[in-house]
């Protein structure tokens, strides 16, 4: 048994990482700093980590940041950054929503590679601009749906696309959690503030927050895009500004039909984001948590268990893990893996070769911009009676 | 441990049944039999056990008939056996779908109670006329949506009858099978052609045939009812005149959102019927194909697994329970529940006396039409781009 | 979809069931009787279901037996039945362990098949001397290891038999419940007082009650011989006079290893009988709660899920299932299988032919011998400090 | 939601790690090396990364060593470390068990913390010298049985010691694995090779190698000790020279009893270590491979499913965990959280303050040498026809 995947590759430095958000009391950034540190690739050096100048510094502390490379301000860090020998490889945004793209707009015209959580904006209009700019920059412009970072969700690609399922006909995905059962936005819960909150979240909760994640994991997987969708957004807890429950049925380019459910007050779920691909010889199953496992039933056969790194994973989801089948990876290593990627893109241009292949799999600033067409779409239906809006 | 619940009650004599369809070559009327003996209630003894008289009187044979309680036609069977002093209690009708009208009302006209397989009619009207008819006749008409006889099904609909989950926001509910994947009805599958034809099967096929299902369960457990529903009903293969996948959204009068789905062409599944259930205070998941367990999952709380019979199982599903927790009772079982139910109704009225309030749950013919309503706003939805259309 | 397996095929009249034992208060006649009635082979004529008279004959009135045919001695009842015209085929001895051994010598004396639970007898000759008698008889003797009724127990048996496995290395089998967990044969609890009763149960409790269907389950699929066994009994509810617990390494005949374990004191289990098997080339897990799957794990290749009569599923247990894949049977038609086959051998011999040679595999008094055989020596093992003992 | 536990916790600077062994082509120290990452609390500065000066050489290289960090022999290393200004403050042994002890004795000579593979050393006398020299040098020394960091592995340990279970009675332990099914160690493997080889791997094989683990778990969650065991070793495949299964029977020093099997030819099963215990009052499992979830059944209640970080989680395992339930942990944050306990105690020492008492329960010298006291019972236990032996 060796450790597998790319993380095993040689470097000659670690990428210096920046990070924009992410301080004391946030969540995702300390999960973007343990995803980035797993397999080695990356140190991070800089930090503008909150938009309270007190709270930024503190936070550059805790993480040990050099004094210097503790910003308080997003603008200074990528001008400054830009014209230091040692300055940063890559930024990334871990702010509420609608500070994404002005943040990712200065990294870009400083020179810098952007890493960006999702949804991409809160705007159609600003996602087109950020991703036009973005694709001038020449630039690696990352966004961290990081269930693509799944050994086994990259598995379950591979295997549409090498027609293992045949044409696709039925798309049942999900992602439904209880977190927001109850008024967790008057209980000092940051998360829960800015993600009920229109002004930072955007025009949507659940279906922003979570469906983004289901969407992107669907036309992921299928490697195919959804053309039109109809919706039917609720807010389920009385006084909350924002959806906390959507109900959306699909109709995917190639004549897929499916089904989105994303809520935030099914009781009793954490954090379920499940998806199920029937096609014409064989169907797929695969759940988030217990993201170890994917079931293959080809039709006529017995499903088969196929487990990580073990009989029957083929070598796209190898590559993507790192120890023994029977030793579960989880979430860290899922977002790990994007990290990696990202690394191995960056190195190749510094080293000027080819990446990878493997590691062009991370979502790009035009998963986002699907992303938040996605939402807009969902929005519209929804104000729509369910009407059929194409995205 | 003993065997508890109703099947444990004394009975003067058994009752006597008649069926109408289910003769050789037919799936459901040989489950109809089986579900009948399993608590002994009932013993089987005239039939018109298909339409071509040769096979009626051979079907007969197999199953032990008297020669002159075997007939070739549903009408004679109803005027002759209302006359014999030891006459059938009741009668099964399990032929196709297109049938059952007929069949039911020369029944209901001799004044014997009448077992009706589900859908129970193929049009609206015939609903309608078929309830209006049962209703008058004051006699027990039951209608075999099977699934309401698991035992812990009826947990559910109690639990949330007893408002252990709070008002209800989400149900989630599907019924997914594969073995309509290929176009099995041009391979001599008598189950396929009739189920394909709409001459026999109605407007909707996995609707119909799989989707009513899904709706009563549906309905059962929240104790409410759909008020409206957004439809696409599609065929996946090619030929093939009905729908053999449905996706839906529901709209429960209590203001409750729900989805449907229900599909013949899932690689993989086999009778994948599902409901989970989301209420302020708690959820609820049940699985057909595993039904001796139920996840309820209190806000706040960890899930627990209540198993039938087994610690935390109420007294409706232990009274619908034969054997003890961890010796698993399947399909036939559930299925023999509602036969013990009916037979109860029926032997009350004998007897003279209130029937037990649990066998009160069987389907009846109100929830028959509900079923036939159901179809009905489905292929309209789905005829006008998934309007939303009542119940 | 038909209905599958021998439970299809014509026969020409019921057959005649009598018990002995299974009056009021019982749990395992009922579940006999149910299991007789399942597949419509057997008629329940004729009983001596208590020896208690007054018990006797109001149990017979539950069930609707005729006056004549209720008794309150099972010598009369043998001696009465072999003269009747329509005397019964055979008899079913379900009491309490120590009065199997006189109950199945007069039903073979009177020339009458017998069905006799398990354990066989509480003592090791008494097990040989009626084995002795039953081959002499040249009468059906069928033991109820009902276990061996699930259609996927014999799948895995007919697998090993066939060398999917390999040479088999390792049997891990156990069998433990938590009903007896504390101290239940003082709660008024018929089942626990003779279970705990070493006059009635005979030299051991939990290893005679369940271990022994375990030691059966093992032997059956294996196809194997147990040699020799270490084990370690143990008693923990205090007060207890037979073993609630116990451990046992084993060795089989062919080389292969095994654990077996079997509880009554396993807070939080059911019914949980469960086994694994290892060879060479495979491996199979099946658990009797959940019974319709059984794991097959080629090695190299991804575990399959196979489902009782779904995709994969061998003839040996399709012909022992009724229902389509999906519509879950349970412990009740496992238990009827075995009535099933003890009928059509019973018929073949009435109509002078071979029986279906998937009947065969019922267990017969050969197998109630080893089962005594088995308590015997882990009785003996467990006083010698784990001492490998031969069977 | 937040980051939680001991990883959020500040630190002035990173610990300074040095391995042994673990270069190019091991396995485990790449694994030791993401979980001293994982949490940022130490950064690898020197290594003895083989035996072999060259791969020695290129693996520090491969890991961004400084050149002068990167030791061709050990002894070097604790002789040159001692004397840095910023030289390591713990050093971490991977290499085959044979060479733990030696390694050990010269860097706790060198007054460096030690963290070192399992099992502790090869031999009784051996590790008993090893702990004697540990205790007196006051030093941190860490054995890194890594189950022990799992969240809910150590939740399970604080609800045993609540009395949460009541007395226990039965511990069912297991590890089992397939990939030594085939001749392994003739194709190259270097995990196999050495595994397989007495000069290296020690008296045992599979009870070495993953045996000891199973035992630690045991007695870690059940906070008591196995006072003796009766054990069979075997090896199934032909030629190798240590046993590839063991089954083994346990007495725990209260009075509890156990069993406990570990395999490496157990076909379909990749990293099965799984453990049940049940009291007086309740029972428990945990399931390596799926590690995010316990189960725990208080007798008489239904079981409830206990979530990594969820509802029901207590202090101890919310403090070993880094990211909300639903987002699964694995293998490598389980490893990581000892590297994190491990860094909490040195930091202590180094701020001369008491160290988080959630950090003790990485186990210790103490514990490595239970670990080889059980190899050694087991051996000599299987030589002697399985008899009880002595720990």
């Amino acid at each position: 048994m060796t450790i597998a995947g790319s993380a095993d590759q040689k470097l000659s430095r670690r990428l210096r990482l920046g990070m924009v958000g992410g301080g004391r009391g946030a969540f995702i950034g300390a999960v973007h700093r343990i995803a980035a540190r797993i397999d080695d690739r990356w140190e991070l050096v800089a930090g503008a980590l909150s938009s309270d100048p007190e709270r930024a510094k503190a936070s550059g502390e805790d993480l040990l940041l050099k004094p210097d490379r503790i910003y308080g301000d997003f603008n200074e860090m990528a001008r400054r950054e830009r014209r230091l020998k040692d300055g940063i490889d890559a930024v990334v945004i871990v702010t509420p929503n609608h500070a994404h793209a002005a943040a990712a707009r200065a990294f870009l015209k400083a020179g810098i590679h952007v890493i960006c959580d999702k949804p991409l904006t809160t705007t159609r209009r600003e996602a087109d601009q950020l991703a036009k700019l973005a694709h001038e920059s020449g630039l690696v412009f990352a966004v961290t749906h990081n269930y693509t970072g799944y050994p086994l969700v990259r598995q379950a690609r591979a295997m549409v696309e090498a027609g293992e399922l045949g044409a696709i006909r039925v798309v049942q995905v999900e992602y439904a959690q209880d977190w927001l059962a109850t008024r967790m936005e008057e209980t000092g819960s940051k998360q829960a503030e800015w993600r009920t909150d229109p002004a930072r979240s955007g025009p949507a909760g659940a279906v922003g927050d979570i469906g983004t994640h289901a969407f992107n994991l669907a036309e992921f997987i299928v490697g195919d895009e959804v053309a039109s969708l109809s919706a039917e957004l609720h807010t389920f807890v009385e006084g909350r500004r924002l959806d906390d429950n959507a109900h959306m049925m699909l109709r995917f380019a190639s004549g897929a039909k499916g089904m989105l459910w994303c809520s935030q007050v099914a009781a009793g779920l954490e954090n379920g984001l499940k998806i199920r691909v029937y096609g014409e010889k064989a169907g797929l199953e695969w759940h988030q948590e217990n993201p170890n496992y994917l079931t293959f039933s080809p039709l006529g056969e017995p499903p088969r268990i196929i487990r990580r790194n073990g009989y029957g994973a083929n070598e796209v989801s190898r590559a993507a893990s790192r120890i023994p089948g029977g030793h579960p990876e989880g979430y860290l290593e899922g977002f790990a893996q994007l990290y990696t990627d990202i690394a191995e893109q960056i190195a190749a241009r510094i080293e000027k070769r080819e990446p990878n292949p493997f590691s062009l799999q991370v979502p790009t600033v035009d998963q986002g911009v699907r992303g938040v067409r996605f939402i807009d779409a969902a929005v519209r239906s929804s104000q729509r009676k369910a009407a059929w809006v194409d995205l």
